[in-house]
């Protein structure tokens, strides 16, 4: 794409992921010609702001895409496949949040950090295409691993998560608001997010479950990660558990090596691999957390100590924002390569 | 011990544990003869209820053990360093629920349903001794690990927990309602309890921080697990996290052990041994959870499943009020089977 400036629409635009991807391309001063925000009927006519000029939201029909450069879609899977390969068809950049295409062979799937070769190889036709941006808990995982596999191998990583209520949506945070409201007040609570009470509760339920007894957000963590890293053999699994925690997303994730770990240098190479930051000073109580993380671009990961239980094993602790660099964020920065 | 009412002593009485000690020997009809209620001088002359009898608080002091029979002490590592010595010599049983003897090699470390036999061992001299109650973690993996290592033989064990906040006493649970009102109501937040504000956070440090960057937690859960299972040369490794949850602890598991395990053997193995729930239907969306687990005696598991990164390797969740089974309780059947 050769021209200064471009013309965005958000499809999802009312959620807190597309409100996040418009806060961020006015964040970065993304050069945008024109914003379109588009949503569902029902959003229809509402207004938003934008580098303040207030804008109207649209309803979005297979129309809304002429003259549209890049189009950011966060409005779920069955929205993306239905309106995902139209705006491609009309040479359209679609940067697509959901599920829909991550795992289709025709689709790269990609991180900055780890694989932005893929998105020239997407777009050197001059035509549209669609580019998938990966599940939240994958990306700040694979930013870690990445440099990881590249210095020292990996034979196996074992995740656990912590996630945050904001990867429901709106309707997270809200539950868990309300939930917590309830509970200070002695109130009954009615689960309608999720499946069962989540203040002042962990459960271990995120996405719905498939055939194997693993949920489909365990089943991204495996997946996604084999096609981000090119590594369709690594030795994953996954526990994901939901936490009554507003926003960001925790990872305490095991991983065997291949080659023996200098634990000193893995921090230099983790602190300079590009969006990833090490806090790691325990003796000052200093770590990752949710709440410093919120609102901030890079993964953070501390914790780091070697695992005693295995030849070349560590244990470290990473967290990132689900909704920036686990998901507008990383749309954007997509967005901003296509351009170059 | 042959007598058929027994006088019974808590150390640390005021506290979330003490009290929980209480109500879990009225629950279960312990023959207490009769009950005195040791805290510090501060505490000294407060009122309790037991059996609806008004028992007044006394200051703990070198002559508090005089005709006590079985003491049950958790007032933390020094009051029973100091106190636990002088009551087993006095002719005590003293069941400790602190850290302070539980690596000692003259000590038996026991969960009732994992290691009964060292009981016994301990008391039959007609003696008085010291029998240490495990770290709450710790207690409700070796109820799990215990039929697991018997039935196939462990290899590896990687555990990443979610601990609630009464495992840091009253002020824990204070400190996660306070805060959670002051987030609600926009106020700012002085952490005082913990290292870091826990409300709507997670928080990767439970206990202080040893030399090699591991908590003392989760070094207890590594070094108890072998202590308990008699098997030190088991390979664990832990990452402790505290969440915002009032009550019961979380854990992830990942277990790889030597024979290859078929799933629906293992759940029956599991739900047959005792002390242990079998909490499995995730197409129900039942599994087990803190806010279900809280005043229950049992130990739940759930999302047994198979880990397909290893030959022979699992997943699973468990979860146990660790006030009850991961304290009190546990400390209460221990004495229970020392009078048999």
């Amino acid at each position: 794409m050769s021209k200064n400036k471009i013309n965005v629409a958000i499809v999802g635009a009312t959620g807190v992921v597309g409100q996040e991807m418009a806060k961020i391309l006015e964040e970065r001063n993304f050069p945008v010609n024109s914003l379109k925000l588009l949503a569902s009927k029902s959003s229809a006519g509402k207004k938003a702001t934008f580098k303040n000029e207030e804008l109207t939201i649209e309803e979005l029909t297979a129309n809304s895409f002429d003259n549209v450069d890049i189009a950011l879609f966060s409005a779920g899977a069955s929205v993306s496949s239905e309106y995902g390969p139209i705006a491609a068809n009309k040479g359209v950049i679609v940067i697509d949040n959901s599920s829909a295409f991550r795992m289709d062979n025709n689709v790269p799937l990609v991180v900055p950090e780890v694989n932005p070769d893929l998105i020239h190889r997407a777009i050197k036709t001059g035509k549209g295409c669609i580019i998938a941006n990966p599940n939240c808990s994958t990306i700040q995982l694979v930013v870690v691993l990445k440099p990881i596999l590249e210095n020292y191998g990996i034979k196996r990583v074992v995740i656990s998560t912590y996630q945050a209520v904001s990867g429901a949506g709106k309707e997270g945070l809200d539950e868990l608001q309300t939930q917590t409201q309830k509970t200070i007040d002695k109130e009954a609570i009615t689960p309608k997010k999720f499946t069962h009470q989540i203040a002042f509760n962990c459960i271990p339920h995120c996405d719905t479950f498939l055939e194997n007894d693993y949920t489909k957000e365990e089943m991204k963590l495996v997946n996604e990660s084999r096609k981000i890293l090119n590594f369709p053999e690594l030795k994953i699994t996954a526990t994901a558990i939901r936490v009554p925690v507003f926003n960001s997303h925790s990872e305490s994730v095991n991983i065997e090596t291949e080659k023996a770990i200098n634990i000193s240098e893995l921090k230099n190479i983790l602190q300079n691999f590009e969006g990833l930051q090490v806090q790691d000073d325990p003796k000052s109580n200093i770590y990752p957390m949710a709440i410093h993380t919120a609102n901030k671009d890079d993964v953070y990961v501390g914790r780091i100590r070697r695992d005693e239980s295995i030849k070349n094993g560590i244990n470290l602790w990473i967290v990132a924002d689900n909704l920036r660099k686990g998901a507008a964020l990383n749309a954007v920065q997509i967005a901003e390569l296509s351009i170059k």
